[in-house]
């Protein structure tokens, strides 16, 4: 019943091939359903929670560093390769299983920890996310673009990039490490809006695979296929690529050895550019995006069994933590650390399918399905003298939020064009203000182009649901099912793992909630996506 | 083939009906397979692992408090029913999982939080375990034993209880609240050892079932079963009973709202009897076992609704964590927090089959189970200037050791006899230490009178499993398996969830393993087993 009423990926795909309009379908204004009390500003705004006490609080904070630093704020993202919601110690992980993070766990003590904060449920759509404000089936960027796969269109000439918007307003942007979003010009980091790249444009695996006889030697023993693979044109190197000048290749991949000590390389890097950055007089945006600790993990020489589990993943969770803790470090010697808003997450959930070589999730499933373990990520805000120390809040924060969090920082806010929709939602108040509240009533879940659950409040409600055929294959054997008479409802403080669905007991929701799925779909109507199917 | 040479239930009944030995077997002196570390010191003592500088640094602190107050100290347990390892939000729990626990977080904060800390895998057995310093399957206290209960032999008449001993060291000693031990004479906790008990003898859902016409129409809406009922003889009421003098019911529980509140009138007493028992010349032992948040939970009035989950058992976590807060604030006032260790635990994993009303684990299985979900439960030793603040240990802790730590600090060691074995280690370096370690090499988790598992290092090796025949059922819809060609052996550190197993690529360990739990099985030869199948 309620299915039927609800968006799909038919109708999604559908939608670009119907008649031109002369009007744009509306959205509409009010609320949905009573559940919701969030507002919607304008058509092609995501709703917000709105609270006055916070906004001044966060304004006034604002206003205060302004006068002192005379600049914009700084904005540093380390965004760390599958890591798992359950692998940090202040998420319960640490030590416990295997890799301690006194870095990680240091900032979350002396930030705000967040533990309703969500990712997509892969690689690419959230690094699309998070840098377009907008959820990956609006953009086409749903999946990796290499450099051998042949696609009708490049899905960035629509888009306005965060480091493009930035830098408009006078911002040097910066991405060090794993890209993934495309690797053809037009497509890479230089190309769509940073100032300058350096990094791997694939996952780690993607790099080491031609070279390690152990886990695929029919494909490292095997020259025929090893010609093949370099003809896809698929990139083997540390690139470098300034905006429009050159792109080189700094160094090539040639043994496993050297994807090991890939992270240390672009460590050294950023620390390097924050030195540079920090004498400029405008502000920066640095994202740093970590190779590990995505499989297949190779321990770096400081860092082979440094860990307690000796495991390559344990290994590269040490690893990145410690250099978490450079980095910030590097900020603190730059003079920049008040002036810098830092953001410590994952970009999903862990690749169980990879295990040993995996990390772990106290929920249900892992990366690559609509369920928590696969987009509840973790999400550390850490800003010295801007956010109190010792928060925790397990209010609503989407990746992509950071996006229009950022824009705001920038005072951009009013370069964003009105012809596309954001899905982005501006949690400035909620990071800084003291007991702050979230500004995000719902976290709506997709799985490529199909709709999958939509987190609200306490809830989920599940229209399409990701069966595991093994408890710890998720990616690799995984079945898609639509649900049946009634979604699939839990209330995750009672049911966090997801096992019992509440449907028919909680039914008084129901009709509710399937009309906040409607003004989800509405935005589409409106909206279409583009890039469908790429 | 290795399960032939385990210890099995059938071999441990037998053992009773052998021919009496004019000599004890000796169980072998030496480590048992080159894993181990640990040394036997004594036939009847478990092995240790000794850390000398720990245990210098232990007794040097605990000289400098005697110095200082004269006394030997007080030992304070607060043990809470059925809650998860995950409940806390020191354990990755708390809001997240909508319920916030800010004095137990606290409390690990500023003490000890233990990551592997293990209980038996229900009520009675950890509860009689903790107490007696053995294996339930030791003692024949493997489960509760009620007043409706025939049973051959009062299983206490075989036991020194911690009580018992350390009243013999001039120790007063109370239990406050649930028992679940025995409720006929002898059994009873004033019979035992304990000065002095105030409390319910069962467990919540025993109280309140013949109320509660919600969840047992069939009972409370039944006059002819309620008076069968009532012949069991099962207690109903808030009992006070006193060594040697009279046992009198305080109040008579006559429905659901008596069994709300009886937390509060537990932590009232005990609150009292802490001023009291601070004015002594001699130091005290005080339990305190929580009612809540065993099912079933009724919410008291001043919590009802206090937790953001409005749960009955959500709101039972933050009444729990409150009266925990008031119990600690009680000893400071009373002027003896410096000279009071102080341990929060839970009984057992969480008892998922009376979900919604149940708490969570990011383990696999729950209450009933070998699983970690139901043997690994929170511990926080905390002990204001002894134990140093924001320590965390994911080392060996087995909830039996409370029973050697406690006779250590009363320095009654030389008081325990050696007729009989007993698993519980003393753990004073390890909690005492700035940076102590565990002295437990391995936990053998045990499921009523069959050896289940063996926890050493990250190692878990299982030779008989439990399998839950449903996600959220593991009391009421599991069956046990024998394993098949080799144990089923985890990685904890890599393998949390226990989802793999690797007996056969981690098959290095699999004989050494197998020695250890040889050498576990020669203790029970030499101490057979009592009251097997009381």
């Amino acid at each position: 019943m309620l299915v039927e009423l609800l968006l799909t990926a038919a109708a999604l795909s559908a939608a670009p091939q119907e008649p031109a309009q002369t009007e744009l379908p509306s959205i509409p204004m009010e609320a949905a359903s009573v559940l919701s009390r969030a507002k919607r500003t304008a058509q092609h705004l995501e709703p917000v929670l709105v609270h006055a006490e916070d906004q001044a609080a966060a304004s006034e904070k604002l206003a205060a560093l302004r006068a002192k630093t005379g600049k914009r704020p700084n904005i540093v993202w380390l965004l760390v390769d599958d890591m798992g919601y359950g692998d940090p110690g202040c998420y319960g992980g640490g030590a416990t299983v295997g890799a301690a993070t006194p870095n990680m766990d240091r900032l979350a003590r002396e930030g705000l920890r967040l533990t309703s904060c969500y990712s997509q449920n892969t690689c690419t759509p959230t690094r699309s996310a998070i840098l377009t404000g907008r959820l990956p089936v609006r953009t086409g960027l749903t999946r990796p673009i290499l450099a051998g796969d042949r696609i009708k269109r490049n899905p960035w000439t629509d888009e306005l990039s965060l480091p493009a918007l930035l830098g408009n307003r006078g911002y040097n942007t910066v991405l060090c490490g794993k890209w993934h979003i495309g690797e053809a010009e037009g497509m890479r980091p230089h190309d769509v809006g940073f100032d300058e790249y350096y990094g791997y444009y694939p996952a780690q695996k993607e790099l080491s695979q031609a070279f390690d006889k152990r886990r695929y030697p029919d494909l490292a023993l095997n020259p025929e296929r090893l010609e093949m693979l370099e003809r896809t044109g698929a990139s083997e190197a540390l690139i470098h690529g300034v905006k429009g000048g050159k792109t080189e290749e700094v160094a090539k991949i040639t043994s496993t050895d050297d994807v090991a000590e890939g992270d240390r390389l672009l460590k050294e890097w950023t620390v390097r550019k924050i030195g540079e950055l920090a004498k400029s007089d405008e502000p920066f945006f640095l994202e740093h995006a970590f190779m590990k600790c995505h499989a297949d993990n190779f321990a770096s020489k400081a860092f082979e069994g440094k860990s307690a589990g000796k495991y390559p993943y344990k290994d590269a969770v040490v690893e990145v933590d410690a250099y978490i803790g450079e980095i910030v470090a590097a900020l603190e010697a730059a003079g920049v650390l008040e002036n810098t808003f830092v953001f410590v997450t994952s970009d999903n959930g862990p690749q169980r399918d990879s295990w040993p070589d995996s990390g772990t999730t106290p929920f249900r499933g892992g990366k690559g399905t609509s369920w928590e373990g696969g987009v509840r990520v973790p999400g550390i805000a850490y800003w010295k003298g801007m956010i109190a120390p010792g928060r925790e809040s397990d209010e609503l924060f989407d990746l992509m939020d950071l996006f229009m969090t950022s824009v705001a920082l920038a005072d951009g806010t009013n370069d964003l064009p009105s012809d596309r929709y954001y899905d982005a939602i501006d949690q400035t108040s909620f990071l800084l203000a003291d007991d702050g509240h979230s500004n995000r009533e719902k976290v709506y879940i997709w799985w490529g182009k199909d709709p999958m659950a939509m987190r609200m409040y306490e809830y989920k409600i599940h229209h399409r649901i990701l069966k595991t055929q093994e408890a710890w294959l998720n990616i690799d054997m995984t079945t898609v099912h639509d649900v049946g008479l009634a979604p699939w409802l839990y209330n995750l403080y009672i049911d966090p793992k997801e096992e019992y669905t509440v449907g028919h007991r909680m039914n008084a929701w129901l009709a509710s909630m399937g009309s906040e799925l409607r003004a989800h779909a509405a935005t589409f109507r409106r909206y279409p996506p583009k890039n469908i199917g790429l």
